[in-house]
């Protein structure tokens, strides 16, 4: 990307459509925190990953990631295992956005680190602003609420 | 508290209203990091709370937290200086409920440690889940939208 193109992504207004707190739970726990979450906090379960077939078949299938509504807000409860880069007890934040790399440009533009960015079914961009935090933009998700099977 | 009263506190049935990331923040940063959550974002600042006056005397005034809405959440950043037990870039969640030491005794019964429990404004409670995510219960906030200025 030339200079004048990042100028002008980091000029443009990206707007963001949602925040979800992304807990990274130790490799197989995320069912135990899903159960933990709705028994204390009385949360819902409103969508949900799970480890492909193959891998079920030698070992007890499970969940990689779970969407939870808890007091009103959307939080993702997520396998370590499946996540680079992040470790568990850590809390990075997803926001959603229709522009991932003027979102990674325009933070990136004000201070933030570039930490990783792939394509993984959608772009995606994931930065460390100058405060210690993570954010990971995606585009909006369409998925959540089917018992979709993903490779990992 | 006699063990019986315990158990029928676990087994009672907590509300929480409202889910609050908190982002702890290096000393006297909290102004700089709003700002970058302003500009990057386009987060809305919708309360703050000052240091007194008899310190600003001293120094410049700055803020000990504010509370911004991001992306329709709302997100406390907050002065690493103002909160005990808790280390600049760590994300603990605020979750509000009208009924703080029935949410960790639940907490607790189902495997949370206690780690803190104090009276500052009302009362609060903080635990750790078995995930290694810290929650801190408060009463419902009756006083973001003002220049509160707070010991510390």
């Amino acid at each position: 990307m030339a200079q004048e193109d990042v100028a002008s992504v980091v000029e443009k207004s990206v707007t963001f459509t949602a925040y979800k707190p992304q807990l990274i739970v130790e490799s197989q726990r995320v069912g135990d925190a899903v159960a933990f979450y709705k028994a204390v906090f009385g949360a819902e379960e409103t969508g949900h990953s799970l480890y492909p077939k193959r891998k079920a078949d030698q070992e007890l299938p499970h969940l990689v990631s779970a969407e939870l509504n808890l007091a009103g807000t959307t939080v993702v409860v997520s396998d370590v295992s499946v996540n680079s880069n992040a470790n568990k007890g850590s809390m990075p934040a997803i926001l959603e956005t229709d522009d991932v790399e003027a979102a990674v440009a325009k933070a990136v533009g004000a201070g933030a680190v570039n930490v990783e960015e792939e394509v993984e079914g959608g772009v995606k961009g994931k930065v460390t602003d100058p405060f210690g935090f993570t954010w990971i933009f995606v585009s909006p998700a369409k998925k959540s609420e089917s018992d979709e099977t993903k490779e990992v």
